[in-house]
């Protein structure tokens, strides 16, 4: 099964592709679609549709594994991240890709076996598990792959479709 | 000048289309997209994103009004609501539609012409100044032609690309 983890937001979009076989889960790519603080919401929402989009078709993943959104304080960062959001469900739905949530306890969990880990702990449980001699740069991208290597090794999660 | 004025959800979207000229505008039409509660988020936004292109498409507005989004006290309403509004801005963003933004006392005041009008004051003048035979229905789709004609009798907006 190919899945691809999505850590959501407009400036930064962050992804990682695994692909996982018989509890075996190995790095296909990650990174992060970045859009310019210089141009309007409207068209940074497009760039991430488009650019999301040629994602899912160069890598034909079987699901989305995203985090739940939840607002903290910054509420008007909380608008853009679900506006960003929106986009990016809208965009799997089109494509026929399957989409999990799970919510940041879940993926330390799934990733760590302790809900309430430490972000530096499930960054180096991700490498381990991944096998990779680094973690993936930028945080989004090694968050993006957290969350898919979350849905990699959870048998229960809340399907959104 | 085409108006297509938006009241931004996930359950209903209302829509108003005015053609302004010369101060006078006219109303050509309105009414909602509306989401089954039964389908998931992702398929709701999709839904979204296809009627309101075919809307477009239709109509070939100039401009785009929309409200400016602020969370009240249920934020899970507003992600959703959030969610929606960046499908939307997306929309608009992709078929170039250019995008104004305005605030519930900005609509009050261009409409009513006092920012703290009721909602009913301003559904009456929104059927006057339309020279309507009745306020539209549903809700969504009267306050979706007020912001419409707030943008075409402001000389003021954020634009927002």
């Amino acid at each position: 099964m190919r899945i691809l983890g999505i850590d959501p937001g407009y400036a930064i979009v962050g992804f990682g592709i695994l692909e996982s076989q018989r509890g075996q889960a190995q790095l296909l790519g990650c990174g992060a679609i970045n859009t310019p603080a210089g141009i309007p919401m409207p068209r940074r929402l497009l760039q991430i549709q488009e650019d999301l989009e040629t994602l899912i078709r160069q890598f034909s993943p079987d699901a989305m594994a995203i985090e739940e959104l939840f607002f903290n304080t910054n509420v008007t960062t909380g608008i853009g991240v679900a506006q960003a959001r929106g986009v990016i469900l809208m965009t799997a739905a089109k494509l026929g890709v399957e989409i999990f949530e799970y919510t940041p306890s879940q993926v330390k969990q799934a990733v760590v076996g302790y809900g309430k880990a430490e972000k530096r702990q499930v960054m180096e449980m991700t490498k381990r598990l991944l096998k990779l001699s680094a973690v993936p740069k930028p945080d989004d991208a090694a968050d993006a792959v957290a969350i898919a290597l979350c849905h990699a090794r959870s048998h229960t999660s809340r399907l959104y479709r």
